[in-house]
């Protein structure tokens, strides 16, 4: 559900219906039924909102949401579009209750609606995202964030663009001391397992320079011999199809038109910037290194749009489709 | 000309012609006559390139290109693609002739073609590139590069879409001591008046924060309250249209879709993703600051294409455009 002040609970009964049109999975929705209803009251009146204890007993169709309570009653009384504790809190718990219940097995994959980071932190909870909170849930530390777009328009690849994150949420002053060899492996790895059993096929990876020019034959800084270039190396033993380090200017223009399928950022901004500019509404922000599978809108709250019926649609709709084919069997 | 051995010289006769479908200057070419007239027998047999020894002599027409010799004889025994120490001394040979044509008055403005920075390196000349080296022949230390797309396409304002760099040439560890406040408010008072020259109107200009999420309040970095923040208050105070700073992903993405007319970015890579994959060969590159109006393509040697005729030549012509309407004098 994500925090109820934001623009999760209306995306979430505005997307039910179209995903019914190519139907990909069985949905639930994990959150507080009274914040469902009342989205639905609002957006999608026709749509009623089913509270469930369990998600064995969801029956969800076209015209029912069955939403399993995960959430405290406080959950219903934040206003839209504010920073409330109590809209963390319910965003923590509902994130918490879908982790378990796929960790036992009982669901086969997690999407998620945004959260606001300070909202979570004002109920206590000291994760930057859901990406690290969702790692300590599952008691991993070899994660990383992916942004993936699907082929199409400006994605000229067949099999979609991914570009994966080494560094995340941090400063880009710590982001430097923390792009280092074996993280960087770590990703190339994670990316090239996803994106076989999203494609089928081995991605061709392309690991971007952490400076200019790819620190120009060592005028603009050395980490990509010292750093990079190893992990690359390394990589390349290992018998992944990777090349790098690249200036990431010219290597993420590159793999957009088509010369790469997964690209090694090595911090926010340098993957983001990207993915924004190319499709801010469809992109879609996948989990790598959870035993679960967790996919997610790549957007925020957005409080400027809350509870006013206008956010964008695709995202969640590309994230719940890549849930499940993330979920299918090997081979199917 | 740029480096003999790149692609700068078949660009520009391939694009000779193109330039009088619409024309917008007087053009002459500054750097090896016979380097030119090699790659117009090669790429475009029935234009003439004449040696000239003055601007003043240039006769251009659609089939006569005037070459202003400023190299020494070596240039033309450069081979194709290589870095060569020759080559970067051509380049450097021609960029000065160029600068002090323009300083003198007697070429009203430059566009430069790509040289190659090792061979630049490799002629004793240790610059990081074009823009630094003319802001020193210039004699000026506040300077900007500007990547400019012109509208259309992707750039949804009619004014286009300009991206100034606070930081450029530099490893990003370095870049990150160089974001100071007095330098990111430099760089909004020149991409405002060369925004005012450009279109005629003040451009709204976005400021970049540094860390992702503009720090998250503090979460990932103080740089946004203690540096970028203080410089957007004092613009404002100077009554420039100045916004920020805004994580740089949405900033640059909202821009793109006409919210803003330029955009501050810290670092090097910050700009460059983003115009490299709106438009990696229309981009045009100007350097603000300077005596003189210096235009450039945004793209490199290329040396994996160059002496194939197959360069893009739409950069060039854009880069001439730009160059043109910003020698234009006031008011026409």
């Amino acid at each position: 559900m994500g925090d109820p002040a934001g623009i999760g609970p209306e995306t979430i009964v505005r997307a039910w219906r179209a995903q019914y049109d190519k139907p990909c999975c069985r949905p639930l929705v994990i959150g507080h039924p009274e914040v469902l209803a009342r989205a639905a009251r609002q957006f999608e009146p026709s749509l009623t909102v089913e509270a469930i204890d369990d998600p064995a007993d969801a029956r969800a169709s076209r015209d029912l949401l069955p939403c399993l309570a995960a959430c405290a009653a406080e959950a219903a009384e934040v206003p839209p579009a504010v920073i409330d504790r109590r809209g963390g809190q319910a965003a923590y718990d509902a994130l918490v209750a879908a982790a378990r219940l796929a960790l036992a097995g009982k669901i086969d994959a997690l999407t998620t609606a945004p959260l606001h980071k300070s909202a979570l932190h004002l109920a206590g909870h000291h994760y930057p995202g859901h990406t690290e909170l969702l790692a300590e849930l599952c008691g991993v530390d070899r994660f990383a964030m992916m942004l993936f777009l699907g082929p199409g328009g400006p994605v000229r690849s067949p099999h979609g663009l991914a570009i994966v994150h080494v560094t995340l949420h941090m400063s880009l002053r710590d982001a430097l001391d923390a792009v280092q060899t074996p993280a960087i492996l770590t990703k190339i790895r994670l990316v090239d397992e996803v994106m076989r059993r999203l494609s089928g096929v081995a991605p061709r990876i392309g690991v971007c320079a952490l400076n200019p020019h790819a620190g120009e034959e060592g005028l603009f800084g050395d980490e990509e011999s010292s750093i990079i270039r190893p992990a690359v190396e390394q990589a390349l033993a290992e018998g992944f199809n990777a090349v790098g380090p690249l200036p990431a200017d010219t290597l993420i223009a590159r793999a957009c038109q088509g010369e790469f399928d997964a690209v090694v950022a090595m911090y926010h901004d340098q993957g983001h910037i990207a993915i924004k500019l190319l499709a801010m509404h469809r992109a879609v922000n996948v989990t790598l290194g959870l035993p679960i599978v967790r996919t997610s809108v790549a957007h925020g709250t957005a409080f400027d749009l809350a509870w006013q019926g206008r956010s964008e649609t695709s995202g969640i709709l590309a994230a719940l489709d890549v849930a499940a084919r993330l979920s299918r069997p090997a081979g199917q």
